[in-house]
């Protein structure tokens, strides 16, 4: 029987990837690192799910128990997922950032080295590492240089260094991604296009004004839905090669105002946007898109799910969630 | 009266910038942080010295210690050279290494901002971060792409992303080097000029075998006097230019095995080479030779003293201290 190791079980990602693997990997120990029980609302029976986990309780801080977990685990793979990955969050708290991305992930890379684990090591990167690009960039590669432009993108560069170095150096069967921006139900609204589905949400049952408040609708990123990101991870533990850095996205750009008029035209509400600068950030990529093309090379992953399709499901999830 | 605050002032550097300061800077008030009394035994008048630098005990890596230091000296400049500056070691401890550079310096930053300090910050890199490279990139200049290939040199690449961070993001007054070799007297053997320079000073005051046991001997590197180097970084805290990236360095390149015969030639003393691999690393960067064309253009500075000049200093050093 092969184990898994998920880091940041009690999260968005974490959850769907539990119900992927409840739903389609009946052979795989589940072990999921969490400071609580997970309380997802957004996966269905939940309980059932949580009661096939082994939650251990851990703060990836604390390298004897990082130590200790993976030691009780031995897991085949292991998908790290714990992270602080707000952008704008990581102006707030440089710091905390910082020591949650790139520490978290020192510290079970060097258990895993320690303890000479052969786990297959998922290392989940974002797109903001490209930093700030030209249009004669688009689509982005992974050869393309970084340039990271926040606090956040800062820690997410420097995991993506050290896996390499684990990699390389030590042999570590690491593989990384940058994921471009990843979008579904249960995301926090910290998030953007959780933001403006709630708020279309709050108008659509709370009656709210019909208005969608932004930070910068200018700018243009390349957004995927959970379930095709969760396939792109379960392809790279299948077939990514070692030391391999993928981009996971669509390939596609959207503008966050055509979201919002996308939202509008999808739940049949107009609205007005209004752009508000507390929501803006010291320093903004004003474009991202990738391009997927090694990792569909590599691993045959294609993403499948449309923008439409997405959003409508975010926002059924928003309505259900502000109903109750 | 300005004041400087200088972390890691007991090692080889600090010693050497106390030194200058106490020399040449007579209205400095100088701040040292240490966990000890510093013991140089390459500094002339050393307890003058000492006594003359207001001693601050700290771990770097407690938060709490640094806002303390920082509330209580509120420094004009701060030279932040407290590091764990070797290669080798890094490949044994990556993780002692990357909080030692890393995180000890992110907390500084932190404390900074937090207090709305506006002291000007040196940020110490080093030409590690270019990773391997090609010939023909050679010298390099600041705008070449990094490319760490060590655990040492991911925590400098990552030090280095983050005073960008802090400079662009939140208007921190911070100027970065990547300082290639520097040597001198006072070094710690695990670098190789001073252990080169130990094995020779071995061979001519204890009359052991004339064998210098060294790992690549074909690596090149490009080495600059301790003495340049410390009025390079006087050079940048008085010209250089906010969020600025400065190559410390001589300009020329050398054989690891040429400085072994130019010692030999120094000393007068024939000996063999004996490679010995368990001084070699898991990944190794052939060749740096780097440019300090940007930093002579801002600032004016040049290297000023030759090789032969260094390396008898630093023989002299060696001497002197294995006969006593």
């Amino acid at each position: 029987m092969k184990s898994i190791l998920i880091t940041g079980i009690s999260g968005f990602v974490g959850g769907h990837y539990a119900q992927f693997l409840c739903d389609t990997r009946r052979d795989f120990t589940i072990h999921g690192v969490s400071r609580s029980r997970p309380t997802w609302d957004f996966v269905s029976h939940r309980d059932l799910i949580v009661d096939s986990i082994d939650i251990h309780q851990c703060d990836l801080l604390d390298t004897i128990a990082v130590n200790r977990v993976l030691k009780e685990t031995q897991p085949d793979y292991i998908l790290h997922l714990a992270a602080m990955s707000s952008v704008a969050e990581s102006w707030i708290t440089p710091l905390t950032s910082f020591l949650n991305n790139t520490n978290a992930f020192l510290n079970i890379v060097e258990a895993v080295r320690n303890q000479g684990l052969t786990s297959k090591i998922l290392s989940v990167g974002s797109s903001e590492e490209y930093g700030i690009v030209q249009k004669s960039d688009l689509p982005l590669f992974e050869n393309h240089t970084v340039s990271p432009q926040s606090p956040y993108a800062v820690a997410r560069v420097s995991q993506e260094y050290l896996a390499q170095i684990y990699a390389k150096g030590y042999n570590l069967n690491i593989c990384c991604t940058r994921s471009f921006n990843h979008i579904g139900p249960g995301q926090k609204d910290t998030f953007v296009i959780s933001s403006i589905s709630k708020q279309f949400a709050n108008i659509a049952v709370n009656k709210k004004r019909p208005v969608i408040n932004i930070g910068a609708g200018s700018i243009v990123r390349d957004f995927t839905d959970i379930s095709d990101v969760i396939l792109a991870y379960e392809s790279i533990f299948e077939n990514g090669l070692l030391g391999e850095t993928y981009n996971v996205c669509s390939g596609k750009g959207n503008k966050i105002c055509d979201i919002v008029n996308l939202f509008s035209e999808i739940t049949d509400i107009p609205i007005t946007i209004e752009q508000n600068t507390n929501l803006m950030r010291p320093i903004d990529n004003p474009i991202l898109i990738g391009s997927y093309r090694k990792l569909h090379e590599h691993t045959g992953w294609t993403p499948l799910i449309p923008l439409n399709e997405s959003l409508t499901k975010i926002f059924d999830y928003w309505c259900n969630k502000l109903s109750k």
